[in-house]
């Protein structure tokens, strides 16, 4: 358990302007799965990534299990992003402008679809982000980035969805991009069908809740879901302690599992889907991703945490058994790979 | 076709003392299979890498084959040199003082080995070697490195043997360590049963000599197996051309493909099984590794020359064919990846 157990800072988040609360209950096994073939034919190239047995790595690990890795940082755009983005823009018109707030893989699989599709597209970034990161979104895929200081965050974006009647398109807490990341879910039961422990990173949530769900409703109600949060960026476990969304203010090495909120809908569909949340810390995480660049494998911090989780043992029971570690992305570059340890 | 066609600075590697010729038909399909059972074995942990298809990538190509990788810079001690090794140290008297000489992954794996069994071993390294490889070798496994002027490795090892009374293990021409390596060709079939093209790497020969004997004994007639050597250090190249194994002065940024010659016994296994040795420039291998990180793996300049030679249109016929490309190391450090471009 978490050392730190007071929940005394948490806030609920503030909603943005034109966003229906999405409900639950549209996260059904048919809506899963036809994203699913929207993911696989889309034309954005997603990808069935590999997934390999850790027999197969010189991954250190003193726990007698079954490890399937499933190498999401060999995706397209280099996270799982790219898939829910996939199933969003599917389902949007075409003629719309979008605009959504991102520092990191949200936002670069969003500019790689917008450039795609022909899309006018825009991102609010918080003006903490790395300069380079603006760069490569504005340069690499032609759209539009507006640096603003991060408690302006979502004033910015309400302003460009009132004012410039753009369509906001949400990085974790929308039903479509959730829909479109169970594809992961289901590429894990193709190659293991019923594993016993499943674990998934989670920063607001959508990855965590679109695998969770996918794999129950196949009909895996024995599998245990797990998702794995750092300790300073530990939002959805503190909303399954308030039993609500809640907020904090995250601050974690692996930026893409530290956003300011728990997504209302992973929330629920968390509380429904996930055994428990674990917690690691950024030195584990650090440590991790040393590890994985010694095996030969490029992960970004926030790709990390699944495996980090496991090889410290925060994930009981696993004994025996079939164990997925989602490895979430690998976005990193290579001067900030030299600050980590060897 | 490479652009120097020149030879006249070839020439032929002096012998070491100890060493007897070995005869290339030594290399049966029996002695190959053997050895495969032997390396799987082996209590050096050596691993049945990963072998994905092309599609689960994000490799740019536009050629439209089906291309596996095979994943060996995720092998034990990042190089697929640990394959030859336990081969090697299987078949040696445990109580012998072992001798090699190496500055890159032969000696990593030589180390791990020694290190395993408790065996004494030394390693003879160029002083132009970085000195951070002589500590590794040193710190990590705990046994001697000679560091001497690259124009006196042979007589330093001679001397080893003749008053120190050592074994001499040689890091590409040695008939045991390349019935090891071709342990690699035959997990190739497992997956893959006829590729009709698959293309390694090539420095001494070893592992290209071993991968291609263990193909063809088995009786893939058609298949097609290319070596690839840097532009600069293209000694089998040259080996082809004048009908026997030569030197030159090696250099590329691919340190474990620039040996001072071609192995002699490589050279004839290759002679018979190797369809074609072709030619890549530094820049296309720098190029490759950048490539390969930004698709989420660690791959060194030396075991990305295979990939280097198909997407840059040196390997022949290969639309819709079978093609494996053999990633034969991952050993490259983080500040080292830095100075490669984006």
């Amino acid at each position: 358990m978490a050392s730190h157990s007071s929940i005394s800072d948490t806030r609920v988040c503030p909603p943005v302007s034109n966003m229906e609360e999405p409900a639950a209950d549209s996260i059904t096994l048919e809506v899963l799965t036809e994203a699913r073939e929207t993911v696989t034919c889309s034309p954005l190239g997603v990808i069935n990534t590999p997934m390999i047995p850790w027999c197969q790595t010189t991954l250190p690990l003193h726990v007698p299990c079954n490890i399937y890795l499933k190498l999401e940082n060999m995706q397209r755009t280099g996270s799982f992003k790219i898939r829910g983005v996939a199933n969003q823009f599917s389902r949007r018109s075409k003629g719309d402008h979008f605009v959504t707030m991102s520092a990191g893989n949200y936002g670069k699989s969003f500019g790689y679809a917008s450039k795609h599709f022909g899309i006018k597209g825009k991102v609010v970034m918080p003006d903490t982000a790395p300069v380079s990161r603006s760069l490569l979104i504005q340069q690499t895929f032609g759209i539009e980035v507006e640096r603003v200081p991060t408690s302006c965050l979502l004033n910015a974006v309400n302003r460009c969805v009132r004012e410039d009647n753009m369509t906001f398109m949400h990085s974790y807490n929308d039903p479509d991009l959730i829909a479109g990341h169970a594809s992961l879910g289901f590429e894990i039961l193709e190659v293991v069908p019923n594993p016993e422990v499943v674990v998934v990173s989670c920063g607001g949530g959508g990855l965590l809740a679109g695998v969770a769900a996918a794999i129950k409703l196949s009909g895996c109600e024995k599998t245990r879901i797990y998702g794995v949060e750092p300790e300073e960026a530990c939002t959805m476990y503190r909303s399954f302690i308030e039993k609500r969304p809640v907020g904090m203010d995250s601050k974690s090495i692996a930026a893409g599992l530290a956003p300011p909120s728990a997504g209302a809908l992973p929330y629920v569909l968390c509380q429904k889907y996930v055994e428990e949340i674990v917690l690691v810390t950024d030195e584990e995480i650090k440590s991790a991703v040393s590890t994985l660049y010694k095996a030969g494998l490029v992960v970004e911090p926030s790709g990390c945490a699944a495996l980090a989780a496991l090889v410290n043992g925060k994930i009981p029971d696993v004994t025996g058994k079939n164990v997925v570690v989602v490895l979430s992305g690998g976005n990193i570059g290579k001067d900030e790979l030299t600050k980590f340890p060897d």
